[in-house]
């Protein structure tokens, strides 16, 4: 089989799908069921038509594009991931699995290949969590990891509902049959970039991704006393900002306290009430996520940073409130995946490196319902999730070439 | 003189003006310029044309109501506040001043009194700094304590100038125009809750305000590094909301460390960004608020946190960058002014305490360009800029008959 990557369209394509932003390019911002991200699925799901494969969506918005295969009683190959953007972030981080799924899927077809299990590009729902406070919703629910109850009742900043947010976006149905049953799947393969600086570093073209970190994260909030910046004296402040200064700084020390490389503790959100210049504050919203291989370790983090925060709250008598919205539990990928993937890596002469997902991808959720992998590229400097996130198109093409004959082998 | 305060009616004024708000009420949120503050300005101009009073305006929306004095030759007597409040204040701020002046030269009236210099009613423009990060805007043009050029060129979050939204508000003409001439006012006098505990824990009606604290006021910019949450290692963040969480805890320590009760130093806005979950936060914006009766004290706490700041930038490779955007000078009170108070307090057999002002008013610029002082009157727990701040409607009509009672002296 003469599998070729058409390196310059694929790269046309991510190019383009970056212009589709709410932000100003080349800042990519694509919310889900945003204006820009109702803008990109149409762009998206014209050009798996193009390639002949027929789309289906769920009631969350997760989309199908099925190429069938010869044998339509056997379960399919899954390849895919997200299109959905923090604000201010790349066009990368998602989208490379998602057009390099496309384009792996059209290399097949123009080397005639014609696969034995069906091959399906998917494209989650709001791998992000920037706009109901969760991430991998889509795969969450496809998976039966997160109760369809518990989502519809999820609201974003304005306390839409995702059941209404998902209705204006034209996605209706019961969010239960969203579940797809067991063996839906024989096979899920995730091409990503590193999101993190080892393969760039050590000069290794690929990644073969077998473990993924486990992922909490948690909403905290803090309730002091407001007052006039003048007229309130210091021993007598309750400064919510001051306690969450201790709290960010809690959280930065507990991740460094385990002295494990693959302990991760940061704080993205920080919002201050009432935020004026000469208010003291009342009330600050923090976000707070921990990420570990070790599940043990990575609860011993939260466990460190809740004794903290008890600390804080009654040297300082204000309150702390934390919630837990998510504590996966880390995954390990299928040997048959990583094999096939190490296969292919070896048939085409590419030096490849076994890995560690460090950043949460829909794979995690994936992993729990199919033989589910990764594959990684170099990305620049490890950078993410920030506009000058960058890889090229050669490794992209290359992680396109390996995706497609991966899926091939699993397929035949 | 039988001098008689309308508590009823003075007090159902300004539970009418605190209906005109930005929130809902009885959170009072009217930043300058705003509709509410659009809508309470004709409000208020209507009050003083019942009460005879003839109105002007000046280029920044100053409104000057003047009860015509028996000499027109003769400089003068001002009082006044100010009616804009910062997002989720309460309803006395400022108000208290405008409308209980608005009180005193009525009762003036109904007693029948003829001023020799005529009594103006001053509704200061922008005495918070909420939307143009500048205090007293319209007492420091007034008073020549900030130039026209700068003030022309001050923008707001949305990046409009203050030149586009007053004449947006209908306010044009240069601003130079605002400064008023030397020995317009023969004396200035504000009454105003103390928005702070003193007179309420020692039970005492009235405060006279003998100085007025030395306010400096800066943006903080902090730009670290952002990335993915989960790709970036500890060892390799620069983390801009790690170094500002411990810049706010320097602030809080250069504050307390002064032992002097008079210090005080606060954050009130931390702005994050980007603002995600999974996101390290790149660059983080703070503002800073110092204040002291004393200049060397406070600039001392100023000169400590800047060494801080450096402290941090360099140990955690980050750039902090401080822009002072303001440091008045302290003022001292006119004795003029501070002993007709006095001497109205005896008249009506009220005790009062002297005072040193911590918050900042109007009255620290008035001060430049006359005789000023400042009359205090106790506000519950000593709290404001919240909702629930609160002054009862008898200590309230007391400030107001001492206002009247002063203004008479100062008159005659």
């Amino acid at each position: 089989m003469n599998l070729r990557i058409d390196q310059q369209r694929l790269q046309s394509e991510i190019d383009e799908l970056a212009q589709i932003t709410e932000a100003e390019p080349p800042v990519v911002t694509r919310i889900v069921f945003s204006p820009a991200d109702l803008r990109a699925r149409p762009w998206l799901a014209a050009k798996c038509r193009e390639a002949d494969l027929s789309i289906r969506t769920d009631a969350v918005g997760n989309t199908f594009a099925r190429w069938p295969g010869s044998n339509p009683a056997v379960p399919a190959i899954g390849t895919g991931s997200h299109i959905d953007a923090i604000p201010n972030a790349g066009k990368y981080d998602g989208v490379v699995g998602v057009l390099g799924g496309l384009e792996a899927i059209r290399a097949l077809q123009r080397a005639n290949f014609r696969p034995k299990h069906s091959i399906e590009l998917l494209v989650f729902t709001s791998e992000e969590p920037t706009r109901f406070g969760v991430g991998c919703l889509g795969s969450r629910l496809l998976s039966g990891a997160f109760s369809p109850q518990s989502a519809a009742h999820l609201t974003d900043e304005r306390g839409d509902s995702l059941d209404t947010v998902r209705s204006a976006a034209d996605f209706f149905g019961d969010l239960a049959s969203v579940k797809l049953p067991a063996g839906y799947y024989k096979a899920f393969v995730e091409l990503h970039i590193e999101q993190g600086p080892i393969l760039e570093q050590r000069r290794i073209p690929l990644g073969i991704v077998q473990k993924i970190a486990a992922p909490a994260s948690a909403k905290i909030l803090i309730e002091g006393s407001g007052g006039h910046a003048g007229g309130v004296l210091m021993p007598d402040r309750k400064d919510a900002l001051c306690a969450a200064s201790e709290l960010i700084l809690a959280v930065e020390s507990a991740a460094r306290a385990t002295h494990a490389p693959d302990t991760v503790a940061t704080v993205g959100i920080c919002e201050v009430f009432p935020g004026a210049v000469n208010s003291i504050p009342s009330r600050v919203r923090l976000s707070l996520d921990v990420r570990d291989t070790d599940l043990a370790r990575r609860d011993s983090v939260i466990e460190r940073i809740a004794e903290a925060a008890n600390g804080i709250a009654s040297r300082r008598a204000v309150s702390i409130r934390t919630d837990l919205l998510n504590a996966d539990a880390p995954a390990d990928c299928s040997p048959l995946v990583t094999q096939t993937l190490a296969d292919s890596c070896r048939a085409h002469c590419f030096p490849f490196l076994d890995m560690v997902s460090r950043a949460y991808h829909d794979s995690l959720f994936m992993s729990r319902i199919a033989p589910t992998a990764m594959l990684f590229i170099p990305c620049r400097n490890g950078w993410s999730h920030r506009p000058d996130e960058y890889a090229s198109p050669e490794d992209i093409a290359r992680g396109a070439l390996i995706l497609a004959e991966t899926l091939a082998r699993l397929s035949s």
